[in-house]
């Protein structure tokens, strides 16, 4: 079954929490813009993510030229925001930091 | 030195073998869309050509969804499509194969 979208005040409480992340313009998605010093600090930072992201059966959106990754979450079968997203970007922060 | 980019005839002949390859259209980077079965197969071939493109000191533009990633391959530095770009090319055509 589907997760349930986080409503508005749950959605705010994770964004707060969520550092440089943002709000899309129709609020079904949350994406961040990750710098690193080099290719192979951003592809090491994409490979730890691509093997969270496998075992939560949760993947993300994402597009990366040399030292950028850009990053999109969604919950695509609920149709907006779940916790999947917001524990997946707060994943993302973690590794990055 | 940056790269000479490919005159038109050697554009040709390159695009000609690199089968799905399409050229952009204000001619200055060429892209394919590669699919695989799951995730772990696209970001597998993903981590395969990141490990080619940063000994070749020649990275990609990427984006990966699921099992979808769409790549464009460009010389910034010449301003256009050098051999490292069909280079790259046909390695991740064949990884992909």
């Amino acid at each position: 079954m589907a997760k349930p979208t986080l409503n508005q005040d749950e959605l705010n409480t994770a964004l707060a929490e969520l550092e440089g992340w943002e709000l899309s313009g129709d609020g079904k998605s949350i994406s961040k813009k990750f710098k690193f010093s080099n290719f192979v600090n951003a592809f090491g930072f994409m490979t730890k993510m691509a093997i969270v992201a496998e075992k939560m059966n949760h993947h993300p959106e994402w597009f990366n030229v040399y030292n950028r990754v850009e990053v999109t979450l969604t919950t695509h079968d609920s149709g907006g925001i779940t916790e999947l997203d917001a524990k997946l970007a707060a994943r993302m922060n973690k590794a990055a930091a």
